[in-house]
């Protein structure tokens, strides 16, 4: 079989292109275009940092109608934190792109990645769209090339893809993602028929875009994209600083007459699928983390509640003493209950059980003995996991990091000067 | 004038010894002692860490009764995480340090600090507490002593003291504490009258004894400490990571016959250097947080509320990207504007104005043209302050941290195997 990509799904092409924006000399302006009579289907997830840049306050207008017929991003500049100008730019960016596509400019998502406080460079970024309009396709390069003209500091594309069979129709979800450092999503669907208010932003992280050729109404895709968001994008943290123009966009183009009607097996099917896609594309964000050596993968079982063990995943996750641990290699378990108890949420040591990599460290308030050479040696490996049973509820959550090493330091020590 | 320090207060005396519970040959068990008629007037605040350590929840217990004779401190082993026996480790420490110092073993507060999951090497603390009871003393050297005996990865001892006149009287306030990594304090008052439920801790963090000759009552002391405490160590973070054995205690001699009651200006008076002395303290441990190379100050002025200021400051000061941009001198200023708007409070950036070392960055959602080399220049020094001026209200916070360097990585990911 064919390796599955962004633009196996019927109906989607696309392509990456070098535009000059960045520095070195690799693609930086991108377009996804459906190419179907009628424009795709769409939602979007936007970050809830009230400091939010200008492609992320145009976007949330343009997806609020649940169409879209393309989206065009940019790396090497934000866009953000650039007041009235960075809004007319964004806004002029999607101008382009509807007549390099003969679209219109209101059904297309514009996004920006990089550098903060500057504007656009806006003769090449329209140079980079015509040139991108010329180029479109629908092979695995194509895809390839989109993937790369999103990431900044990443070091690996991201990509996920799978088949699902809806009634006799077989049904692709395809991915993309980039997101390295400035990770910790925390997104929301923008509100349908309305725009939010006017807020300018920072800096770039998390982008992600979904295509499949399911016929999906755009009310179950938005449905659908803020329960799969929940557990995947807004579970996974780098440094937990949520960024100003993380942003997550599902685009259904129907190709596959395959449709898909909320509340019924098939809508379980898909739902089933496009977490499988975004789960894929959050946990590759966090093994490229800044710095990274290992993804570290927090699980909580037994809390209180769904939001509890959310709440205690991510402290876990976020907790430097932790990442540093796990970049030692160092079964530091007291960092990990700790890190538990300082939240909010409900937690009782006393009932709890801690496993690192499969061993007992914790059970019922104390230390339970372990030969800590051989648990630090079953943490010298790319994943590892920490698991809480919290033996007070239901609620679940699985967050995924990494750890902190010297490298993030580096990285992010001398990063705008 | 003699230099002031913790046994200046008139009723007080201490020491420090080496039990040989660190494996350095330094002080690790140390005394205070309240040698007036009476035992002094007391209170203490202690984590809010659902998961906290034995002498936590004795300490809990014994301050109750607004009275206190003595602290008994030990390093090298926080007691915590260590089940039943190390309550009874606990109780028993202020036991023994009751007979040492013909006291009742209700009124002593302990406290641990060290190493987690592990059982006080019971004899070693017995020993060290018969030890220190028999080299009790006021001087200078005494106070450093315990000073020394309460450290863990301190590089610093950490002292501050005042003197005030209230009324004819000279009042002095004395302070040390500790503190250097799993430093994310949120401590509050132990309940008076009523001891916390039993709950169990990982490590130890932040410690701060201050003494008083004034005569305070103990509801007073009470309200004093809270108050004091929001503006101090619970506005210092190293880490963010709130520690299960965080514990400051007040002690007050009544010594110099300087009475002060609730609502009175000797009262605001002796608050004013209650707040110095903390401050001071709590500053102490930023300086000397783990790998540290130098203190952020991050200040918001004119937020919705003082909640609300606190809650953006702590963002700021905790984001592992501005911190590792100071370590940098980066003026990387989005990420400061964008870590405030990424918590729930009140904020937009379009009324904002953002000034790093006094030069203005940010203003009204777009950036300021500065000069960054020279700005660079004005990061280099052992303190630097990012003031953020909302003009939402009147809510203003400062919170006191340190960059996060590559030292910081070697320090935590190697501490425990």
């Amino acid at each position: 079989m064919a390796q599955l990509h962004l633009f196996t799904p019927r109906g989607f092409r696309g392509t990456g292109v070098y535009a000059g924006i960045k520095t070195q000399h690799v693609p930086d302006v991108a377009l996804l275009v459906c190419h179907t009579e009628a424009p795709a289907t769409a939602a979007a997830a936007f970050t809830t940092n009230k400091v939010c840049a200008a492609p992320v306050k145009v976007g949330r207008e343009h997806v609020a109608s649940g169409k879209l017929r393309a989206v065009v991003v940019n790396a090497g500049c934000a866009n953000a934190c650039t007041g009235r100008q960075g809004e007319k730019d964004a806004r002029q960016m999607c101008r382009i792109a509807a007549k390099v596509l003969e679209a219109e400019a209101e059904q297309i998502l514009p996004s920006s990645t990089g550098i903060i406080g500057h504007l656009l460079p806006m003769d090449k970024i329209e140079n980079g769209i015509w040139d991108a309009g010329k180029y479109l396709g629908d092979s695995l390069e194509h895809s390839m090339l989109f993937a790369d003209a999103i990431l900044t500091t990443d070091l690996k594309r991201k990509s996920a893809a799978t088949q699902v069979k809806i009634g006799r129709e077989t049904v692709t979800v395809a991915g993309v993602c980039k997101g390295s450092g400035m990770i910790g999503p925390r997104m929301a669907l923008a509100k349908p028929g309305s725009a939010s208010r006017p807020k300018r932003g920072m800096h770039a992280t998390m982008l992600g875009y979904i295509t499949t050729d399911a016929a999906v109404p755009a009310p179950l895709l938005r449905q659908l994209l803020g329960a799969c968001t929940e557990t995947s994008f807004n579970a996974v943290t780098v440094d937990d600083h949520t960024s100003t123009n993380d942003t997550v966009a599902l685009l259904a183009s129907g190709g596959s007459n395959a449709a898909v009607r909320a509340g019924t097996a098939k809508a379980r099917k898909f739902a089933k699928a496009l977490q499988e896609v975004c789960q894929s594309l959050a946990y590759q964000i966090a093994a490229d983390g800044e710095g990274a050596t290992k993804v570290v993968v927090v699980k909580i079982k037994g809390a209180a509640s769904e939001a509890d063990a959310r709440v205690m995943a991510r402290a876990i996750a976020n907790s430097p003493l932790v990442k540093c641990a796990m970049h030692g290699n160092d079964p530091n378990w007291g960092r990990i209950v700790s890190a538990a108890g300082l939240t909010p949420a409900a937690f009782d040591p006393d009932r709890a059980t801690l496993t690192l990599q499969g061993t007992v460290v914790f059970r019922k308030g104390q230390p339970v003995p372990f030969d800590a050479v051989a648990v630090s040696e079953l943490l010298k490996v790319p994943e590892v996991t920490a698991e809480l049973s919290c033996r007070l509820g239901k609620g679940d959550a699985t967050v995924w990091t990494c750890d902190l090493s010297k490298e993030y330091v580096t990285i992010n020590a001398d990063y705008h000067t």
